[in-house]
């Protein structure tokens, strides 16, 4: 199973370069606003912008809360510096205090969802300044698991990263010359002290992409996962996930009471102008 | 022209607290948040949803800038009054001030845009806090002209008045007994001082909606519009609004590389679970 989910990063690559550059400017623009966080997937973002636009044309912006790890910290400045992107440091702190000096109780999930959002708003507000569009950093794994946060993390113009799985991810990272270090940490949100992804999913990215690449991409049924020997209960974790996050995958559902109603028989493409 | 507008307020009524029934409670929620403003939108979302679902369980969310008008605060605690729903007061100020406290040159549309997405974190977290679901309070005519803040306004749940052009929520406005002095009332983002909807547009809703309709529920050719009288500049006008504001009615575009992509082959309902 492992080779199907093997890439060509070369082709890859090529691919996804010519995508950014192809959104990018035929909408009038040549820059972009990166959110890097230090991770994998942000840094495979902010190469893949860097060699379509040139990297006077990224900014890449580092929005630390109190608790990051100084680690992420330092990582993102890394990427920045490897690829010579323009970068600037933007804390969530203020805002995010701000608003929970009324909450002291609110536990970790609604101050994660807040931390992400706060990113989203200063990421599109950096938009708007710097005249870019926002480049999308969230990988297939995390979508289909809905392993994000809604009008948060997965906020943005354009996704170079969302058809590709984690662990396909870190094949491409390896290949635009991420640093090691960057693609052998354990991938975490960095909303909380300790918290990594796969602690938190009961899972190894490993072993769901190759659920979910037999899942989705090639339509086995249950059953037929578990003719393939995957354990049921996990193939059914996995289902359910998927299920019972679709809601972050599409747009508000809308009362239907014209003939032409937005995203159900209003829905040509974004770019039906150009 | 205008009869085409004119709607059944009782009969969309009774749509749209099926409409707020069904989709909340057939995914186990009982309860939905709603941000009021004081203006004519969420008034009519927060009588709808009080109809729909019972006062107590609706949550209306006041939550003013500094620069907000005391009218607007004063309409929002109206609308909790008439509705008999429970409603909380929640300044964005603190987080909107301690981001631009960096950015003091920051203009108007910056600020505007930072204000409707702080709403929108606020909304998602009382959402989170209160077990409920946000319900929206955009309509077809500002989803339309893209006249919203992508992630910020536009972002909710389950939307009652999405296909209801602003004139024909003036109607069900009237019909549900949202206080005249809401209704008659210019309508404003009360983003900053002075701001009304209709001097930023550059039109009326009555002009704009009459177009929108023909245009967009009725396939109307720009030449076909020409003919019917209206004045061509204007019919071009708005039709670029549209056009050009399609990226805020579709999710981010995700470069392909496989054969199922979220949100292009892989699109299942929101509710597919259920």
């Amino acid at each position: 199973m492992n080779n199907e989910l093997e890439t060509n990063p070369e082709l890859v690559t090529d691919i996804l370069t010519r995508f950014i550059h192809e959104e990018v400017t035929k909408i009038g623009f040549n820059r972009v606003v990166v959110g890097i966080s230090g991770g994998v997937d942000s840094s495979a973002s902010a190469f893949l912008a860097a060699r379509a636009l040139g990297k006077e044309n990224v900014w890449g912006i580092i929005m630390p809360y109190k608790t990051s790890s100084p680690e992420s910290i330092r990582h993102g400045e890394m990427v920045a510096r490897k690829t010579g992107i323009r970068s600037e440091v933007v804390e969530i702190t203020p805002m995010v205090d701000a608003y929970f000096d009324k909450y002291p109780d609110a536990g970790n999930n609604r101050r994660g969802n807040v931390m992400a959002r706060q990113r989203m708003v200063v990421l599109y507000d950096k938009s708007a300044e710097h005249e870019a569009l926002v480049l999308g950093t969230s990988n297939k794994t995390e979508s289909l698991l809905g392993y994000t946060t809604l009008w948060g993390d997965m906020a943005c113009a354009i996704n170079p990263l969302g058809d590709l799985y984690k662990t396909q991810v870190w094949q491409l990272a390896q290949y635009l010359g991420v640093p090691d270090e960057i693609i052998g940490k354990p991938p975490s949100a960095d909303l909380w002290i300790g918290q990594t992804d796969e602690a938190e999913l009961g899972f190894t990215y490993r072993e769901v992409d190759r659920v979910l690449y037999l899942m989705v991409d090639k339509r086995f049924a249950i059953r037929e996962l578990v003719e393939a020997g995957y354990e049921e209960n996990f193939i059914r974790k996995v289902f359910e996930k998927i299920q019972r996050t679709q809601y972050k995958r599409r747009m508000p559902v809308v009362a239907k009471l014209s003939h032409r109603t937005v995203d159900r028989d209003f829905r040509y493409p974004r770019d039906w102008g150009v």
